[in-house]
C-alpha cells in the first residue's frame, strides 16, 4: 500500500480497534444470511474439514479448527498451502469441507489451494472481508466478514470479525442460532472500557521487555498465537506463542525472570487447564500478565479483564485488550503500528 | 529423570548426535518390518490422516503431514489433543488413519487421543522409541523407531530416527521401497564431518545473539521448527520459527540487524522457494546462516553444508548440524544441554 500522507502514528489502528463493538453487533444481525450458507454446508454432510489461511487469518483458522472438532464433531486440519503450490499434491477431496480464510481474498497461494480443492471435489467456502475478491470467485460459497476497509497494516477488526463470522457459520452448520454471540457487541465495548487501565499499565511494564512469550489452551490458543504475531509485527518484540501443553515440553527452559509472559485465561476448560502451566511459569520468576475473563482467578503480576462469555466465543473478546497493548507498546517504543517497517497489506506468497 | 551423578556437560547429547549415522543404517535395514505395518495401512485404504504429537515429535508429525499429502495424496491434519482431552470431542473417524508420534510413548494426552480415536473407528499407528509403551499398547499398529535409550533431555537421535521411520512407513504405504533412504547412514556421517567447521563458526557468531529466527519451506519447515525448539530449550535463546511464506505476512517486521536468521535451504522445490524470503531478510540487514544441501547457492553470511538427497528425506540430515549448533551454543553459554533447566524427559500434559 502506498501512503500519500503521514497521519499521526497509530491513528488508523486505534480507530479500527475502537470500531469492533459495532462491527460485532452488525455481524450478529446478519446471522440469518450466514445461516443460509451454513445450511448449504450441512446439506453436503462433509466428513472432514480443512482450513487454509496465512498470517493472522491462520490464527482465525486455528480457532475454527477447534469449533469444527468440538461443535461439529468432525476431524479437521490446517492446510499447508505448499503441498499444493510447490509439490502439486492432488488428493481426492470428496466429502471434504475446505474453508479458506483471508482478509483480502487476494493471496495467490490460497487462491490456488481453493481452486485446486474445488476441482478435486471439496465443498469450498471463502471467508473474507472483500466480497468481490478472487478468492470469493474461486470458492463455491462465501461469507462476508463485513468489517469494512482496514487501513492499518496490522489486522485488528478483520481478525476479530473473522472469528465471529466463523463462529456464526460453524454454529449454524449444526443448527445453532449463534446464541453465545448475541451480546458480543455490548460485551466488546465493556471489555474495551474495563481493560483500559490495566492495558495502560501493561504498556508501561512491557516497555523495555525484549522477550515475550504468549500462551493459552483450547480455543484460546488462537488468541495466544495472534497476540505473539501482533506484538512481533507492531512492536518488533521477540514474541513466541506456545500452547500451554507444548510449553511444558521444552520451551519452558527459555522462561526466566527476563521473560514477559502473556497468558490467556478465560472461564472454561481451556482457562482451567492453564493453572498447571502458570504454576510452572511462576516458579521460574517470569512476570505473568493474565488476559481473560478468568484472569482474576489466577496468580499473576497483572490482570487484564475481559467480559465473560461462553468459552467458544471468548477469543472474539480476548484479543481486544491485546490489540490495545500492541498499539500502546508500538507507540511507546517509537513505532507506527499503522505502518510497521517492511510490511504490506496484501502479501503475495506462492 | 533423577540424575545421580553429574557427567561432563553435554556428554550425552554429543554422543547421541554422533550415533545417528549407525541408527539410520540400522533402521533402513529394518525397512521390511516397517513395510509389513505399511501393508496393513494400505489394505484399510484410509481417506484422511491425522497426526498426534507434542514437542519435538510435533515437528516430526509436521514432516509426516507433508509426506502424506504429497506422496499418498491424502488430506492430513495435526490433531489438537485438547479437543479430545479438554472438550471431549467424539468425531466419527471411520476411514481415518491416526498416527501418534511420541519418543517415550508415555504422554497421557496422546494416549487418550489414540484410545479415543481407535474407539471411534480410526486405524491407529503408534510411532515410538519405546516398543512396550502405553501408546504402543493403545494403538492397533506400532512402528519402533529403534534409536535406543536417549539420556540427554533434548531429543536428537529420537527426532531424526522418527523422521526416517515415518518416511519408510509412508513411502511403503504407497508401495515404495524407501529408496531415497538407502544411503542415509553414510550421508549422515558425511554431513556431520563436512559441516563441523561451519557449525563451529556458527557457534562463535551466535554466541551473543539474543534473537534467532528460523525459517524453511515445504518439507524443511519441520526442520526450521525443530531448530527453534532445540535452540530455545538448550541455549535459552528466544528462537521463533516461521514458514518462509508466513514470515512475509507480518513477522518479518521484527527482523533487523540484531536478528540471527537460520534458513533451511535444501535442493528441491522448498529450498528454491526460499530465495524470495532470503532476499527480503537480507534487505533488512539480518545475518543469514543457511543450512542445507543448497546452502551454497544462496547469499548468506555463513553456509552450513548438508549432503544432498531427494527433497523428501532432506529433513533427516538437515537437523544434524543444527543439533551440533544447539549443543555448541549451550556449552559456549555455560549451560548443560544434557539437562536444561526446568525440563524433564517425559512431560505429562493432559
Amino acid at each position: 500500500m502506498t501512503r500519500q500522507t503521514e497521519p499521526s502514528a497509530g491513528q488508523h489502528m486505534s480507530a479500527e480497534v475502537a470500531s469492533q463493538p459495532k462491527i460485532f453487533a452488525d455481524l450478529v444481525a446478519r446471522r440469518g444470511e450466514i445461516a443460509e450458507i451454513a445450511a448449504q454446508v450441512s446439506a453436503r454432510r462433509p466428513r472432514f474439514a480443512l482450513l487454509a489461511a496465512r498470517g493472522s487469518s491462520d490464527h482465525a483458522a486455528l480457532y475454527a479448527k477447534y469449533l469444527i472438532e468440538v461443535l461439529l464433531q468432525l476431524p479437521a486440519g490446517l492446510v499447508s498451502p505448499s503441498t499444493t503450490t510447490l509439490y502439486g499434491a492432488q488428493p481426492d477431496l470428496t466429502d471434504v469441507l475446505l474453508i479458506s480464510v483471508s482478509q483480502s481474498g487476494g493471496s495467490p497461494d490460497l487462491l490456488e489451494v481453493t481452486e485446486s480443492a474445488r476441482a478435486r471435489g471439496a465443498l469450498t467456502v471463502a471467508v473474507t472481508n472483500t466480497p468481490d475478491s478472487p478468492l470469493n470467485n474461486a470458492a463455491e460459497l462465501s461469507v462476508d466478514v463485513g468489517a469494512g476497509p482496514e487501513l492499518a497494516v496490522a489486522a485488528t477488526k478483520t481478525y476479530s470479525a473473522t472469528l465471529l463470522a466463523l463462529y456464526l457459520l460453524i454454529d449454524a452448520v449444526r443448527g445453532g442460532s449463534g446464541e453465545h454471540a448475541a451480546a458480543l457487541g455490548e460485551l466488546a465495548q465493556q471489555t474495551l472500557d474495563e481493560s483500559a487501565a490495566a492495558v495502560q499499565e501493561a504498556v508501561q511494564r512491557f516497555r523495555f521487555v525484549d522477550r515475550v512469550l504468549t500462551t493459552g489452551r483450547g480455543y484460546s490458543s488462537a488468541t495466544a498465537a495472534e497476540a505473539a504475531l501482533k506484538l512481533a509485527e507492531t512492536s518488533y518484540l521477540s514474541a513466541r506463542s506456545y500452547s500451554g501443553a507444548d510449553l511444558l515440553h521444552g520451551p519452558v527452559a527459555a522462561v526466566d525472570a527476563e521473560t514477559g509472559v502473556l497468558a490467556v485465561t478465560s472461564a472454561g476448560k481451556g482457562g482451567a487447564a492453564m493453572s498447571e502451566v502458570l504454576d510452572v511459569i511462576h516458579s521460574r520468576g517470569a512476570d505473568v500478565f493474565a488476559v481473560g475473563s478468568a484472569a482474576s482467578r489466577v496468580s499473576a503480576a497483572l490482570r487484564i479483564p475481559v467480559a465473560e462469555t461462553a468459552e467458544e466465543v471468548a477469543p472474539v473478546l480476548e484479543v481486544l485488550p491485546i490489540q490495545r497493548l500492541a498499539l500502546g507498546l508500538s507507540l511507546a517504543r517509537g513505532g507506527d503500528p499503522d505502518s510497521p517497517r517492511g510490511l504490506n497489506k496484501v502479501t503475495k506468497t506462492r
